[in-house]
C-alpha cells in the first residue's frame, strides 16, 4: 500500500480537461476546490504550508512562495490558467508571469486596482464612478486641508495591504490622524460618509467578456469585519439594486476584470458610492453556495476558464450568512455537534483553521422565507460555534 | 518548491477533528469528499489507482487493495471511522477489521444483506417486509417449479456481485432460464412483478440510531440502469410516500444500518414491494446535492460520525436528475461548454472518468417549479454531454 499523494504528478482530471491553478490556499481556495469537483477539471493550489485551509482538501496542492516569480512559474507550468485567492502577489511577479505567456486571470493590469487603493480611486474617478471624496495623504498638512474642505471625522486608508478592517482608520481629529501618519505608510484620506447601509454588488466577467450579476446584498460589519450578509438586500428599491448591478458590471468591463469582482458599496442619502473592490470570490457572496443557482466559486472557475457563466439568480427566497470568528477555545468539532443538533437546517462551513480569537474560521448559511427568523438562526449558530453556550462579555 | 502531496502524512484537518476513511474511490467517494470539505473533518479514500474518480480530487488518497485485510487495516489506522463507496469488501476482511477494533460503518453484519441478495430476501421476509415472491434457484427444476406457482416470465438474480442491471436476467421461459443457469452462478428466482412505477426511499440512520428520511423519488430505468430521478415522486399519494419512508426507516433500524440506506421499491397494483437495498450514498439521491437542505453525502458523513442528522427536506419545489452515460466520443469538456451556454441553470456533475460507451460518467440536476420543463432540460443536457449535437440512433 502506498500514499497516492506521493506520486510526482497526481492525476487531477481526465485527458482533455483543463487545469486551473489558484495562488493562495485560504478559505476562498478551499471553497473553489470544492466547486471544481463537479466540473471535472483539474485544480491546483499554491500553498505556503501543508496545513493551510485549501491544502488540507486539495489533491493538487503545491508548496511555494507566492511572492517568488520562480515558484509561480513552476506552479503555472502545471496549469492552463492561473487565478488568485488573494491580492498579495507583487505586480512585478505578475508581469513576469505574463511575459512568460502564462494565462493569469484576472490579469496584472486590473489586479493593480485591487492592490492599490490610490490607483483604484484615481481610475474610478476617471470613469465617473461615484466614490467618497478622497485625496492622497502624504502628511498632516494634506489631511488637515482635506478635513477643512470635508470636515472631521475623516478616514485614513493604507494604499496597499489592508483587509478585514486592517489598514483603515477612523480619525475624529488631527491627533488621531497624526498617530496614523506616524506609521509611515502610504495613505489616502476619505470623507467619513454617512451610511444608510453597506451593500455589495458581486458580478462575474468571463475572459471573453460575458457578464453575470448576483443579487445585491446587504453586509453588516463590526470592527471592520463583515459579520452578516443578507441576500437579497432588504428594503433596497429594485431600481437602486439594478443600478448597483449595472455599476459593478461596468467597472468589471472598464477595468478588464476576468473572474469575480466584488464591489463594496455605501448606500448614502446622496446615492450609492463605491467603497472597495476585490477581484476574487468574496465573503459577501458565500451565501451563493446554497442560495444561488450558481455559486460564486463555480462562477469564478467558469469565468477564468472562459466557460459560459451560470445563472446567478437566487434559488431560494432569502439567504443569510454569518461569519464564524474564533472564540477563546478550540474544540470546534464538539461545538459543531451541538449546532447541528440545535438546528438541522443550518449549513456550516468550517475552514480547517486553527482557532484564534477574532479570526474568521468559518461561516454559516441559512435559507428560507422568514427573514427575521433566518437572521436569528444564523446568528445563534455562528455565536455557538465561536463561544459555545457561554455568551461573550458585551453580547446580548 | 515542493509537492505538498509528497509529505508522508498530509494535514487533512485541524487537531480535534475526526478523520473519515472511505473504501473505494468512485463517484460516490468523490461526491462525499466534496461534502466533507465544509464540515472541517479529515477525509481519506482507499483507491485502487491514482486516476480513479475520487483520487483525482481527494488530498487524503491512499492506494491499496480493498479486498486485502492488510491494506484495509493500514488504511484504517489513519481514520477514526471507516465507511464504503461500494459493497465489494469481502465479509472476511470486514470481520477482521472489526476484530481489530476498527469502527466500520455500516458494520459487517448489516453489510452482509447488501452483499447477498438471498440473505437479504430471507431477512426481509422474516421481518414481514413486502418483497416479490422469490425462491432459491439452484437448478432448472426449482426455477420450473417456481414458474409453475407464479407463471413465466420470471427474474433470475445473481446472489452477489450485481449492479446497474448486471446480474439480473429477465426470463420469458425455460430456455432463457437454462442459459442463465449455465453460467453456474448462485441465483435466486423472483416473480416478474407488474410495475406501476419504480421508487426509491432513501434514509439515513446515525450510529446512535437517529433516522432521517428523504422525500420518496421516482426512478426511471432503461436497460437496468437508472436514467432519471424525479424528486418528489410525481403522483405518489402522500400516505403511500409516508409508508415508503416508514418502511425504509424500519429496515434501517432492523438491520442496524449506519449511514445512508437506499431502498429501491416497486409500486405495484398490490402495493409497495422492496426490490433492492444499498447501504451507501445512492444514485437515486444525487438530486439532494442541489435539491435538499442536506445532501445525502453530507448526511452519510454525519451518520457515520454520529453527528446529528441534517434536514432531509426539499429546498426547492422539484428536482430532476439525469445520468450522463458515455457516448462514442471523448471530448467531454468541449461538450460541457455547449451545455453551459445552452442552459445556464443546469448543474453538471462530471466524475472525472474516461468516456466509455454506456458508462456512468456524470449526472445533471435541474431544480424549479415546472416539472415537465425541468425533465426536458435535464434530458437535453445529459444527452448533449453524451452524444453532442448528434442524436444516437433510436432516440427521439
Amino acid at each position: 500500500m502506498t500514499a497516492a499523494a506521493g506520486t510526482a504528478s497526481p492525476v487531477l482530471a481526465p485527458p482533455g480537461a483543463p487545469v486551473v491553478g489558484m495562488v493562495g490556499a485560504g478559505q476562498l481556495a478551499r471553497m473553489t476546490a470544492q466547486a471544481a469537483v463537479p466540473l471535472g477539471i483539474g485544480f491546483r493550489v499554491l500553498a505556503s504550508a501543508a496545513g493551510e485551509s485549501a491544502a488540507q482538501v486539495c489533491a493538487g496542492t503545491v508548496l511555494g512562495d507566492y511572492s517568488s516569480a520562480a515558484d509561480l512559474l513552476d506552479f503555472a507550468a502545471g496549469c492552463d490558467v492561473v487565478t488568485f485567492d488573494h491580492e498579495h502577489v507583487p505586480q512585478q511577479a505578475l508581469r513576469e508571469l505574463e511575459r512568460a505567456g502564462v494565462a493569469i486571470r484576472p490579469a496584472a493590469a486590473p489586479l493593480r486596482y485591487a492592490q492599490d487603493k490610490r490607483r483604484m480611486r484615481e481610475r474610478l474617478t476617471q470613469l465617473g464612478v461615484p466614490c467618497p471624496p478622497w485625496a492622497p495623504a502624504p502628511g498632516q498638512a494634506e489631511v488637515a486641508a482635506f478635513a477643512g474642505r470635508h470636515n472631521w471625522p475623516v478616514v485614513l486608508k493604507a494604499v496597499s495591504g489592508g483587509y478585514d478592517g486592517k489598514g483603515v482608520w477612523f480619525c475624529a481629529g488631527p491627533d488621531d490622524a497624526a498617530r496614523v501618519l506616524a506609521h509611515g505608510l502610504d495613505l489616502i484620506v476619505e470623507e467619513h460618509v454617512p451610511i444608510v447601509a453597506e451593500l455589495a454588488a458581486v458580478v462575474a466577467r468571463s475572459y471573453s467578456g460575458q457578464g453575470a450579476a448576483y443579487p445585491v446584498v446587504r453586509t453588516v460589519q463590526a470592527d471592520g469585519i463583515c459579520r452578516e450578509v443578507i441576500a437579497p438586500a432588504p428594503g433596497l428599491p429594485p431600481d437602486e439594486a439594478a443600478a448597483a448591478q449595472r455599476l459593478a458590471l461596468r467597472i468589471a468591463a472598464d477595468l478588464g476584470v476576468t473572474g469575480i469582482l466584488a464591489v463594496e458599496l455605501f448606500r448614502t442619502e446622496r446615492g450609492l458610492v463605491v467603497n472597495e473592490l476585490a477581484m476574487r470570490p468574496h465573503n459577501s457572496a458565500h451565501w451563493s453556495i446554497e442560495g444561488a443557482v450558481t455559486s460564486q466559486f463555480e462562477q469564478h472557475l467558469r469565468a477564468v476558464l472562459n466557460l459560459p457563466l451560470g445563472a446567478p439568480e437566487l434559488a431560494v427566497p432569502h439567504a443569510v450568512m454569518v461569519n464564524v470568528l474564533g472564540g477563546g477555545e478550540p474544540g470546534l468539532h464538539d461545538r459543531l455537534l451541538h449546532v447541528m443538533a440545535g438546528d438541522p437546517g443550518v449549513k456550516v462551513h468550517l475552514y480547517g483553521k486553527q482557532v484564534r480569537p477574532g479570526r474568521k474560521i468559518g461561516h454559516v448559511t441559512v435559507t428560507g422565507c422568514d427573514l427575521p427568523r433566518l437572521r436569528g438562526r444564523a446568528a445563534r449558530a455562528a455565536s455557538y460555534l465561536s463561544f459555545g453556550a457561554e455568551r461573550p462579555a458585551g453580547r446580548a
